[in-house]
């Protein structure tokens, strides 16, 4: 019996803080303004993470595109 | 005669803990939350996994899309 | 409850100057003149950039092929 | 007057052992439980092999995206 | 209100020159004879660019699949 | 006026032997035993073949998922 | 006001030469016998070119999977 869907976690992340995976390894932070089903983000106030998960720079707002993800993650 | 379907696994592993080795070659292990028909996997206090299996660092919890997935597995 | 989709932020883009970080890594900048559910997207005043975020060359009108797009930044 | 399918060889090995070359050129063998029209596959007792064929490690069961799959073989 | 779509964009190329950047850093300059909507085009006069932009070789008429393509720029 | 289709010639060389490419550069020979509208194909004597064309190890019956091919020639 | 469209080039080399140039880099020339929609070719008398143009080796008749086709080029 399963009550939720993984786009469930996406909808609750609205208006929070994510970290984000690419398929790349490269991570962005940054606050979800919206999302459709291809997994395609808005984040407002996005940065890209260095290795060690700090800022390396600001991005600004961004739509991302769903298919270069790897993870989704509410910090 | 088959009784089972692939995703039939999936179902039967909410709730409990998987190891999920991706494309890259690199492991996560984590608490099944939910899952879609996308294989997109909801986990809940996931783990990256270093080469000898054993936790490298903590990801909370993670919505990682189907398509990076190479299998999973019930731990 | 989301009142906004993704593509409404390339909406508001139109007529305005965007930042394209490509898959490949590679940036591009331009005035966004038209886009379609693909994120195909068509650049007026296209540059390419270094990797400082400088124009390194000038590419004039073109139509990017969305499947080449890791994120789209109004700037 | 083709009488038979390529997923008719995969119905009959289910309950039996295939060999499963990946993409990436590795090896995994195990005991076909379940499949679906993408090919995802179930594996109960899997092993991931070594360049020699031999088992390497234990999977014990695992659900294979049919993606990753180069050929799948009955042993 | 947007007006255009970027395929208005290909259809005013027809019957003239084009340089097209593909997602392989390569590029190819010819006049475009026809495009459908995968964005398949067919380049008569059809040259490959060196690095410098300059013809490093004639191919004469090509028809060219959509999805080797990063963008297409009127010249 | 177009009279056969490629599929045609697959359809021709059940129960004959072909050599396949894949895209990874590697070559496969067998006897087609079946195939599908994804181009899967079964080979029944299936062998890897090493640089020079000779067989460098037999595979048995495979499953070939269809979208690793570059080509199949008849032999 | 389109009059043509890409296929239709192909659908004029049946009975032709065409030289093949993959996304791999590598080229084929070969005698076209038939097409599909998905750009998938069968060629007579197909042979691989070097990188001088010669033919390096001969194949036969092939189905060519369209997916690896960078572009097509009557000869």
């Amino acid at each position: 019996m399963q009550q939720e869907r993984p786009f469930d976690l996406l909808n609750k992340t609205i208006g929070k803080k994510v970290m984000i995976r690419l398929k790349s390894g490269d991570g962005i932070r940054g606050t979800v303004s919206s999302f459709d089903a291809h997994m395609n983000i808005v984040l407002d106030e996005a940065e890209e993470l260095g290795d060690d998960g700090a800022s390396k720079s600001k991005l600004g707002t961004i739509l991302l595109r769903g298919g270069n993800i790897l993870f989704v993650s509410p910090v």
